[in-house]
């Protein structure tokens, strides 16, 4: 029963995607002999939280209901008072939380509360799908590093292009749709500079009401053209990464065209991309949606910054001893050290294939006590 | 519900797996008045055919009732009185088809003996699930050629190998499984030159009771070893495929060994694979599992041999500019020209995602009248 209760506080949370960052999507019910007496989520950043949704829609006395809620509560005063001060007032005698928040201001705190007044406290209900809704924010709150997302879309026999370069499209509408959301939901887009030189592309969202991401690109040594489209369209910021290869001069003429120009030192004459990804986190991105080519995605992969991945693959063969592939670089020595994926989760989009999961060095939140 | 009971139908079919071969697998059920009355399937090769048991089962009297069978009955004598006159004999008011025969000696004419005697005919109930269960007899029977499935075993960047050639194990224990029963299932398998000198595989089915497939190597100008392990280890005939390009000196050294060697003429240099299916499928060869390397593959994809694919992608990720993949060779002009599957079929397996489907160019069973 706990799951199914939890199950409809995820569904609840679900409905503030978008709406509610930089704060993590909240979802709360509250149970009474059996029976759902109130229902609440976080609706919108600096509004009500979950819970005191959850109490405001209550139908009758609280007194010894269990509430069930997607995170744990809050124990300092932010925007709105603590939720666990509310909770006890309201003499629920347990609390069935998913996950525990990470964020260093609540960190196991709501639950010491909790249970330093007598309330029975359950943790890890749901806990993976509990995390995974707020994967993003998990990372970014616990580690200031954006969380990462790399995208690549090939053939059956993993090529990205033809012998001669052709890729526009090798997977379907509906494949390519899901990408575009991606892009709206994530906040930044990163590429490296040779896919600008050779495809220029615009790296923005093609959905209705969308938002571009902020235009991340890697350019060590600041080679792409002043008249590429990210830096003369003006449709999203755009953020040059570059290293100490690059002159002052050379950034000059950059950033005189209104694009931002960030310096990160070099590691093996390329961009230092863990150095790379702290800078950004720095500057409030708190995720990131790679569309690398093969270079770049083995870099991303060896430096450790991918938490999660996205594979489209196109029903279809390419062949080709000399096309390119979705990760090259100079690969890894032994199988031994191949990059793993966990929580794979594979299924159809249109006519392609989706293959999802996470890579299984990377951030992880701490689960249940 | 006519689905209903060809899918039991089905299911009686599938028991004959293994036991019936040439003979496609064939299930039947009889309904009367709503009821089941009786069932029955291809058991054994050479014994009763599955209507036949399934009359046998009736516990009661069979006018009026409807038959479904997963297969076209037969209206010729084989070993056995044709199922037909059976049926017609048995009062039957209504037959309901899977699949129509393709077998050139019934080929729509029990179907037509059977309507000629009044009884209503449906056809193409599940009819893709009916083919599909007899889909290597479907075509070997209409073409004379062998039913190929393309396997390969990669990691999520389409990598076979790393870049040092290390490729055991890329994929896990299941995966590896199951390619062992295909090997049982399949009457052949065939890989390069290069494999054979590589790897020097056994090619065997490591299957407790299973059978080993016929070894076909192709090797146009005759380079494998003569210790090769296909060569010298007797666990099942092996057949090398050769071209002009190899000498009667050459060829005779082979053949001391025991092994089989078939002469093809070459095309651009390789074994022809078109008239190579077609020899194949005159030596009784009605299935075969291809096993190749990225050229082999490519030609065979060109050749336009390939029915069916299975992928096994393992979760990880290999990289390396120079790593082989599935499917090499020149590779197509033009995305436009990809060879595209179609059917797909994806799930897990053990750790590894398995993706199954069959080339949109292909020989394909007549569908429904």
């Amino acid at each position: 029963m706990d799951e199914n209760y939890m199950r409809l506080a995820l569904t609840l949370a679900e409905k503030g995607r978008g709406r509610v960052n930089p704060n993590p999507m909240v979802g709360a019910v509250i149970v009474k002999n059996g029976a759902i007496i109130g229902k609440g989520y976080h609706q919108v950043y600096g509004h009500n939280h979950a819970e005191v949704n959850a109490f405001k829609d209550a139908k009758e006395d609280t007194l010894g209901a269990t509430l069930y809620v997607t995170l744990e509560p809050c124990s300092h005063h932010g925007k709105t008072p603590p939720c666990v001060d509310k909770i006890i007032d309201k003499k629920i005698k347990r609390v069935v939380i998913g996950a525990l928040d990470p964020n260093p201001l609540v960190a196991g705190r709501g639950v010491k509360k909790l249970r330093d007044s007598g309330i029975v406290v359950d943790i890890g209900v749901l806990e993976k799908e509990c995390i995974a809704l707020n994967e993003i924010f998990m990372k970014y709150i616990s580690t200031k590093k954006p969380f990462v997302i790399m995208k690549t879309a090939m053939s059956l026999d993993g090529k990205i292009a033809t012998q001669y370069g052709e890729s526009k499209w090798i997977t379907g509408e509906a494949s390519r749709k899901n990408v575009h959301n991606l892009r709206n939901d994530l906040m930044g887009i990163m590429v490296g500079a040779n896919t600008v030189i050779k495809d220029n592309p615009e790296l923005t969202c093609r959905v209705l009401g969308g938002k571009n991401p902020i235009r991340i690109i890697l350019d060590s040594s600041l080679r792409i053209p002043l008249n590429s489209k990210v830096i003369e369209d003006k449709k999203a910021r755009t953020i040059i990464v570059t290293t100490e290869k690059a002159s002052k001069e050379k950034i000059s003429i950059y950033t005189e065209r209104g694009v931002e120009v960030v310096v990160i030192p070099s590691k093996e004459g390329k961009v230092n991309l863990e150095k790379l990804v702290e800078t950004l986190g720095e500057m409030n991105i708190d995720s990131i949606l790679l569309e690398g080519g093969g270079t770049l995605n083995f870099e991303a992969l060896k430096a450790g910054i991918v938490d999660k991945i996205q594979i489209y693959i196109a029903p279809k063969f390419i062949g080709g001893e000399k096309s390119k592939t979705p990760v090259e670089g100079i690969g890894i020595k032994v199988l031994e050290e191949a990059y793993g994926v966990e929580s794979i989760r594979v299924g159809t989009i249109g006519e392609d294939i989706l293959i999802e999961g996470y890579m299984k060095e990377r951030w992880k939140p701490c689960l249940q006590e």
